[in-house]
C-alpha cells in the first residue's frame, strides 16, 4: 500500500455499517456528521485545530483498490465491495480552519453526504484531527512560554515514525521555528534544523590529541563540514571545558552551543558568562532535554536563545489525543442525538461564531443551528468560524497554507482574554453559548 | 514517498554528522550503538519490547533515492549525497526479541557497523521501538487485568492513522484478541473485529415504526447483514429497552450486546440479568468506553465477556513513549560513554541474560560485557536475551512471527515474581545486575 492510499486507515465497523445500511436503504439518507471535543484536557484553556489540511489531502487517497478489496472479502458482502470499489466522497465539508482555537463543543468539522459516504470517513478524520490537534495544542502553549525565542521541534524519535512528520507540521502551525524531521521539511517545507549528537563527539575518542576524548577533533570536524555558524554540543564531558574548546576551535564567531543535560538555568548562566568572557558575545545558547511548557517558562529569565523540545511535544505534554468525536447529528433534516448517560450530544447541524469586543478580545463562542442567523450580541462583532473545505468531494480552491494557519493562530492567541494564555490550570478561556433549540 | 521508503524518517543531524564524519574519516570507525531505556515509566514493573519486526522490515526501505536526495541538496554536501545514494546498512544487529520483557538498562538492541552506517538508523530505530514498546507495555497490563477475557483493540481514531496500525500490531503481541483496524488485519494478519456505532442506530431515526427512533430497524438491518452472531450496541437510547429490542429482533441466539457508556459494572449486571431472564443466556456482554487497566481490573467480578479498549491503549495508558535512547557505546573496541550529569551511560558493548530458579521464576537480569561469559549465578539457570536479527545488513532467517512473539510474552509474564504482575506502582519486578568492568 502506498502512503497515498488511506482507505484502510479505517475501523472495520465503518464498513459493516455500510454493508447493513446498503441492504435497507439507510445508506442513502442525507446526513450531517460533526467533529467536536466534549471537553479540553484537564485545565487547558484552549485547543488548537490542526490536521484539517492533512485530512483534505488524505481524502484524495481514500479509494478501495483491488488490493484493499481482496483483504475485505470476508468482512463485507459483494454488494458492499462493489460500493467500496466505486467510492469517492462526493459530499461537502465545512470546518474550523487549521490554526483556529477551539473550545468544548466547537463544531470543528461538519461532513455532509449520504450516511454511507460520510460514515466511512469517521476513523480517518478522527485519527488525523485528534493527533494533530493534540500536538498543536501542546505546542502553542510551549510557543507562548518561549515568548520571542525560537523552538526547534526534535521529537521524532519519541513517536511513531509517520506520526513524527505530522507532529513537525502541527508544531510549525503552532509557531515552532523549525524541525529536525527531514520528511517534514521535504513534504511540507517546514524549516529544518539540527547539528550533532553526543555520539558524534564520542566517535572521535582517541583522536586529535589533547585529553584523548576527541572532543576537539569532533568540533573541528563539525566546523569543517558545517561552518562556524553551526551549534556545537558542549556537554558530552565537562561543559566548561567543552565551551572553552568550542571557542578555541571555532573562534568567537561560533554560531551556538547546545546544552542537553543538567540544571539548564544554572548552566545557561554559567555558559553565557564564559562565552562573554571569551569574547563570543554573539554565540547563541540552545537548551534541550525533556522540556515542556513549564520548564520553558521557568527559563524565561535565563540567557537562553533557543529551545529544543522533543518528548513533551510529540506526546502532547500530558494530553496525547484531543478527545474529538465524530457524531451523526442530522438525518434527512431531522436532528438526532444519543440519549444515554454522560455522553450526550446535541442534535442538529450547527454553525459557530466568535463574538469579540472592539479591541479584538474574544468574549464568547456561540454555537447555533446551521443556516440560522447568528444570535444577537450587544455591541460585539461576530465572526463565523467554519469555512468551506470540500465541495462535491473536491477541495475548495485557496485552502490556507501551513504558513497561513500559523499566522492565523498567532493572531487568534492575541485575541484571547489575558488569562487564556496562562499556563496554569483553569476553565476554558472563553465560555461557549449553545444557542440551540 | 512510498511508505516503503523509510529513509526520510530521520533527524537532520544524523546526516550532518555523517557529512562531518566522512570528511575526517570517523565515518569508517567500527562502532556499536545500543538501545536501552534508562528507567521504566513511573511505577511500572516491566516493559515489553515491540517494534523489532517492524524495524527490520523498515531497514529494507531505508534507501536514499533521487527524490529524497534532491530534498537534501542544501542539507549536506555532494560527497555525503553520494554516500547516501549508495547507502545500504551492511552491519549486524542483535536484540531482545519482540514480546520480551525489559527493565532499566536492558540492551534491547545492539547495532554494529561503521559510525556512519549505524548512526543514520538512530531516529528510525527509536521511533519504532519507543512507540511500539510503549503500546505493548500498556497493553500487557490490560491483558493481565482482563484475565481470560478477550480485549478488542479499537483505538485507531485516537492516534495518528499510521501509528494506529502499529498500535494494533503491538496490542496483539501483548495478548489482545483482535483489532478494529482494517490495515492491521490486512498487513499483519491481526484478527479483525467490529460491528456498529451509535451513528448506525441514529441513522435509522423515523424508520421501522415503534418509538420512531429506529433502533429496532437498525438492529434488524445489522442482523440481516451480519447474522444473529453479531454484537448489537444497546445504549443509544435506553439500555433496558435496547436489550429487550435486541433479543426480540435477534432471538435468544444473539451473539452479543455492547455497552459503551455509563457505570459499566452496574449496567453489565443489570443487562446480564435481563438477558438471562429473556433466555439469551449465551449472549455475550462487551463493554467499552475509556477503559484502562485499572477499570478493566475493577470489572473483574462483573458479568463482562469482553472489553473494547481505545484511547488508553494507543496513548500507552499514561506512558505514550518508552523512553529508549540509542547510544554509542564502543568505538574501534574502546568503550565510550557520556560523562555529564544525570544522563550517564555505561560504555562498552553489552550482552544480557536472565537468571531463573528451577520453577522458572526470574530472579535477576544480568548485563555483562558482550563476548564475556555470563557471570556465575548460584543454582540458577541463565538464558541469553539477545538474538541475532540482522547479519551483514540482511535479516536472519526465521525471525519470530507476531504470533511467536505473543506466545513468548505470555510465557515471559508467567516467569515474573508474583508482584511483577501487580497493577500497583512499584519497583521493577526483578533487579538488574550490571556485571561490568
Amino acid at each position: 500500500m502506498s502512503i497515498d492510499n488511506t482507505a484502510m486507515f479505517t475501523d472495520r465497523y465503518e464498513l459493516t455499517m455500510v454493508s447493513a445500511a446498503l441492504r435497507d436503504g439507510t445508506a442513502r439518507r442525507r446526513c450531517t456528521f460533526e467533529v467536536f471535543a466534549r471537553r479540553l484536557p484537564d485545565g487547558r484553556r484552549y485547543g488548537v485545530v490542526a490536521g484539517t489540511g492533512r485530512l483534505i489531502e488524505a481524502l484524495a487517497g481514500f479509494r478501495f483498490g483491488e488490493e484493499q478489496l481482496r483483504s475485505l472479502a470476508d468482512v463485507v458482502d459483494d454488494a458492499t465491495l462493489d460500493w467500496l470499489r466505486s467510492y469517492r466522497f462526493s459530499g461537502d465539508i465545512d470546518g474550523y480552519r487549521e490554526g483556529e482555537l477551539f473550545f468544548p463543543g466547537s463544531p470543528i468539522l461538519s461532513v455532509r453526504g449520504t450516511f454511507a459516504d460520510a460514515v466511512v470517513l469517521e476513523t480517518l478524520a478522527l485519527s488525523i484531527l485528534n493527533h494533530d490537534s493534540a500536538i498543536a495544542s501542546a505546542a502553542a502553549r510551549m510557543v507562548t512560554a518561549a515568548g520571542s525565542r525560537p523552538i526547534i521541534e526534535m521529537g521524532s524519535r519519541r513517536t511513531h515514525e509517520s506520526a513524527a512528520v505530522a507532529c513537525a507540521r502541527a508544531a510549525f502551525i503552532a509557531g515552532m521555528a523549525s524541525t529536525s524531521n527531514l520528511e517534514a521539511t521535504r513534504r511540507y517545507g517546514v524549516p529544518g534544523a539540527g547539528t550533532s549528537a553526543h555520539s558524534f563527539t564520542l566517535a572521535h575518542v582517541g583522536l586529535g590529541g589533547g585529553t584523548g576524548d576527541g572532543e576537539r577533533a569532533a568540533f573541528a570536524a563539525q566546523i569543517a563540514a558545517l561552518g562556524v555558524g553551526t551549534t556545537l554540543l558542549v556537554d558530552t564531558y565537562d561543559i566548561t571545558r567543552g565551551v572553552a574548546t568550542a571557542v578555541e576551535v571555532a573562534g568567537t564567531g561560533l554560531g551556538g552551543v547546545r546544552i542537553d543535560s543538567g540544571d539548564l538555568g544554572v548552566l545557561a548562566r554559567q555558559v553565557r558568562a564564559q562565552l562573554d568572557d571569551l569574547g563570543a558575545v554573539n554565540t547563541r545558547i540552545v537548551v534541550s532535554g525533556d522540556l515542556d511548557e513549564y520548564a520553558i517558562a521557568a527559563l524565561r529569565a535565563e540567557p537562553v536563545d533557543a529551545y529544543g523540545v522533543g518528548t513533551q511535544l510529540v506526546t502532547g505534554s500530558g494530553a496525547p489525543t484531543a478527545g474529538m468525536v465524530y457524531k451523526l447529528v442530522e438525518v434527512d433534516g431531522v436532528g438526532v442525538a444519543k440519549r444515554s448517560s454522560h455522553k450526550e450530544s446535541r442534535g442538529g447541524a450547527k454553525s459557530a461564531s466568535r463574538a469579540a469586543r472592539d479591541t479584538g478580545t474574544i468574549v464568547e463562542e456561540i454555537i447555533h443551528p446551521a443556516g440560522s442567523p447568528v444570535p444577537h450580541t450587544d455591541g460585539l462583532t461576530t465572526t463565523a468560524l467554519q469555512i468551506p473545505l470540500v465541495r462535491g468531494g473536491e477541495p475548495v480552491d485557496d485552502l490556507p497554507s501551513i504558513t497561513d494557519s500559523r499566522e492565523h493562530l498567532a493572531s487568534a492567541l492575541v485575541s484571547l482574554p489575558w488569562e487564556g494564555l496562562s499556563l496554569s490550570s483553569g476553565e476554558p478561556a472563553v465560555p461557549t453559548r449553545f444557542a440551540l433549540p
